[in-house]
């Protein structure tokens, strides 16, 4: 098949550094890829006023996947480059469903001390272009007594049936087939009714599915005293934004934890980065563990249609993460980049 | 001083179990009390149709205290009486504040291998009657491809001021005196600049409390890496009922935590309840641990200025548990209430 054509955006602090071995591992996977680099960060905001400009975002659009590292930095107002950057790639490239796996891998230390890794494998299919997340709401009367601010979750029947659709499936080409439908319906009666009735209608397509339903207070303490209940959990934005984050705690740490912002749909790019953020109190100093990244990018191949080389690439990291159990020493970014990928190359 | 006047709600399921052990210990302090029983919740519903009459909430906000078991039942349709009786009464009795101490008592089994006591021992002051809890939104062209449901969060200078003032002063009267608000103001940008500029505005009123603020998704994450980070957190009703969930697991679990839903002005009774609900499956059999009530009761005592007793039955609690490490047997319910009591009757 041709070459991979890759859009790799580093971003700031750790970004650039877990991007490297990201990539180094990528090449070492024997799948042909041209990458090319954008500087969109803090950076190329300082020196341009710019966060995304149009033109970037078109020359994007025609890439078969992006790999993004992190975005943020203390330098620039708290927000503007995650909502102008990282969140409107994600909505303008369609990216609906936000692809997180929470799988507790042998060998690695969890705060839990009674979980073993059968017990924590789960993917949760989030929803990434709307709820709570649309930007909608408002602010009256700023700074009075009398202020008053909302904040809006938007949520369509377009848009949950596509995501619940793919979390069925998703669930279909698991062992457990089970799906978990995580929300708030007893409070968030509206949107809670159409993602409950999403779920019930849709089940009647995929009778092997077993279905269930969650709260997100009660899934949150599940996540923690019976992960084994989950296989395939599906829910909206901002459920999903702090549910992985617990799952990312509970199956060894953030810098573990892998994502993709996937259009499955195949109408623009998809987008794979680590959950973690920039970390600028630890950049340039070689301590980030790739390893998200790494695993990210056996996302972005799974993705593109190279199953075999995206299971090479989990299997070495599944290696690696053995050993470190009985390792002497801590590893720099780069050994740990250096190592998996020549397990890669085998 | 004179009798405690009682409002009691024993309600649903395990409700009346842990609320007559709530009793027991509440007697056994030797603080005076009148109860009165209500038989609200799904027996009253299924009789008579009724959640919560006005006339029973105006008899209500006559008492000097409200203390509730646990509702809600498979057998009325799920949410109703969580809204048309606990949210309600949450609501028009103005319990502005829902205090949720998140404290890992001595002796206890978490799931966390490494915490001990003095790592987890914070309070959440969760906003109890706005934000996403409002009920406010709407769905259109419901069941059809075309539909949209709308949920909204919202929030008012009045009622995020007192909240957090409230979340201050108590930070003040701890010896750590830091207030972390948890938000997610990168995202939820009106609601979220509300509540920051409303914390950053009142830190100047008390310049002996160090103030830290922490996105949603990564204080989900240190309740369980690093739960040491947080004394007094002070944020919305959604993110209070997700994060307390996170605190009941790794503090030791649902049945030991205790919740106040406060009216600090005192224009109507506060009320106090376990944080778990009514568990239909255990209900009957005395399996169910009514220590969370018990430690409700304690929180009730101090509400009304009955301090002392209340740090009795708090140590009776703490002593009950450092027992149950060594313990042979599990204790009824009746038993855990009969030897709390004990130690509480001295
Ligand atoms: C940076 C932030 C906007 C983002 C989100 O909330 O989605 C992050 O927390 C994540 O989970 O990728
Ligand atoms: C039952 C439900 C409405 C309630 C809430 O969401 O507040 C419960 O989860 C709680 O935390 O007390």
């Amino acid at each position: 098949s041709s070459n991979i054509r890759l859009a790799v955006i580093p971003g700031d602090g750790i970004g650039t550094e877990v991007v490297a071995e990201g990539l180094k591992v990528l090449n070492a996977a024997g799948v042909k890829s041209e990458t090319t680099e954008y500087d969109l960060g803090a950076k190329r905001y300082h020196a341009t006023g710019q966060t995304l400009p149009d033109e970037v975002l078109d020359e994007l659009r025609g890439y078969d996947a992006i790999l993004l590292g992190a975005v943020g930095d203390p330098s620039v107002p708290p927000g503007v480059l995650e909502r102008d950057l990282l969140l409107r790639l994600r909505f303008e490239l369609d990216h609906y469903v936000n692809l997180r796996p929470v799988k507790l891998f042998p060998g690695v230390t969890t705060p839990l001390g009674q979980a073993r890794p059968e017990d924590i494998d789960m993917i949760v299919v989030r929803e990434g272009t709307e709820g709570p997340y649309a930007g909608a709401g408002g602010v009256m009367r700023r700074g009075t007594p009398h202020e008053i601010a909302t904040q809006e979750s938007l949520n369509t029947a377009y848009g949950v049936e596509r995501v619940v659709r793919y979390a069925f499936e998703k669930a279909l080409s698991r062992p457990r087939r089970k799906l978990t439908l995580v929300h708030k319906t007893n409070v968030l009666t509206y949107a809670g009714d159409l993602w409950a009735r999403t779920v019930d209608r849709l089940s009647l397509e995929f009778p092997e599915v077993e279905t269930d339903y969650c709260h997100v207070d009660a899934a949150s303490m599940f996540f923690i005293t019976q992960p084994q209940r989950f296989d395939v959990i599906v829910t909206d934005n901002l459920f999903g934004d702090i549910l992985t984050d617990i799952g990312a705690a509970v199956a060894g740490g953030i810098g573990l934890a892998a994502s993709g912002n996937v259009n499955p749909a195949r109408t623009a790019p998809s987008m794979f980065e680590p959950v973690h953020g920039s970390a600028p109190d630890i950049a340039g100093q070689g301590k980030a563990d790739p390893t998200a990244t790494i695993l990210s990018v056996a996302m972005l191949l799974d993705h593109l249609g190279h199953a075999e080389a995206s299971a090479r690439v989990e299997q070495a990291v599944a290696d690696d993460l053995i050993e470190r159990q009985s390792a002497w020493a801590a590893r720099s970014t780069r050994e740990i980049g250096d190592d998996i990928a020549a397990r890669v190359a085998g």
